[in-house]
């Protein structure tokens, strides 16, 4: 469900929506600042994993719609997130084994955009995003999802590998992409499934691949390293969805 | 290779260009100026079919680095294209049955930055674009390509269609895809191959597709119309790639 607006500007504002279930994407607090209320702000946001940015009174100045900041500034989702159960629950309905995208540290909203929109697509029942050191569900996000995220749904976590082992106790496998990998088509990717997806640059960090049940690399014939991290994404999660066909 | 400029002003630069060797992507002009160098600018523009934009003073004042642009502006190719037969020439070097990607009318830059990216890593010989209604070889294409750009041949052909037909005499198939199609896993996709891919809102043309031997569906199972142009592209050529290495 879409919210209606988009930035909190203001110490108590801020602070409120902290206390409140407002659900903050990121805050832009005025770096070096020793104010309570600014501290307050962020020893709760830490609490709630939420990202800090600490930054020059100019880029506040610059962010700001109402140019009274006072030092705080909040971005809350444009869009409403799902809970993990909740996701599982969409797969049950449908009498279907869940088929979960674990999107872990997308940093371009393009890129999220994109791959809500294959998962939407290639018959995923959700997608999984971490609170932190990742682009949330912003309207950027959703313009690039061209309305796929009002029907899938997407959870964001504090900790992506917690979920996975979580998940794994349900019964789902993992699956994540690396060039060192085995080649795709030679996998068994039916049943319940996780596709993990990493990064832009860094891909996959090391300790959620030693989590995946499986690592696949997808044929690279060429001269450069790696796909666009959406079109990996695409690759993958249809090499899934043709053996679930089968 | 790279050029070192990527912006012409003023008149007789312009039409200094347009009469050489230079790769002119785009021509913006002044809008509703009767001086007779830009409309020497137009004809000859229009003659070598240029994209034209007839846009206001203030327009081109902002994209004007130097400020004096006199009515008139070109953006030059940031790299070099080659031609369809060098693209031919590289499938005959490495013995293998020709594989090109025809993306026709690509408006977005970072797609057609990552489609060129694709085809350097699913082993396509080369990229072919159109003169008209589509993005050229930019900086940010470039940038987007993640390097590809200097690997992968791109030739600009004035029309698509008659392209596909003298690339049919030479032995190749094409493919397009689009939803009321045949689905992908169920076609033949071995052999020489050109891979159509339409423009992001609009699709492949209606008589282009009528070019094309196969017309490819990517199962769709979702509540969207349509993946993401590039992931697209890189479903269905990732197809290809699989059926050649069986």
């Amino acid at each position: 469900m879409r919210n209606e607006s988009s930035m909190i500007e203001g110490r108590n504002a801020v602070l409120e929506a902290l206390r409140s279930d407002t659900v903050i994407d990121k805050i832009f607090v005025l770096d070096g600042s020793s104010d309570g209320p600014i501290r307050s702000i962020v020893r709760e946001a830490k609490k709630q994993n939420i990202m800090i940015d600490f930054v020059k009174k100019e880029r506040l100045d610059q962010i700001s719609d109402t140019g009274k900041h006072q030092g705080a500034i909040a971005y809350i989702a444009a869009y409403e997130y799902a809970t993990v159960d909740d996701i599982l629950e969409v797969a049950k309905e449908k009498n279907e084994d869940p088929f979960i995208f674990i999107l872990d540290g997308i940093e371009d909203p393009h890129n999220l955009g994109a791959m809500i929109r294959t998962a939407n697509l290639a018959g995923a029942h959700g997608v999984i995003i971490p609170n932190r050191r990742a682009v949330g569900l912003t309207a950027t996000v959703a313009k690039a999802s061209a309305g796929a995220i009002n029907y899938t749904k997407v959870a964001k976590v504090t900790n992506i590998n917690q979920t996975i082992e979580a998940l794994k106790e349900v019964g789902l496998w993992f699956v994540c992409a690396d060039m060192d990998g085995e080649e795709m088509y030679r996998l068994n990717l039916k049943g319940p499934i996780g596709l993990v997806i990493g990064n832009e640059g860094e891909g996959v960090s090391s300790l959620t691949k030693k989590k995946c049940d499986f690592v696949a690399s997808i044929p690279m014939k060429g001269d450069i390293d790696s796909l666009n991290a959406s079109v990996a994404c695409g690759v993958l999660a249809y090499e899934i969805v043709r053996q679930r066909m089968n």
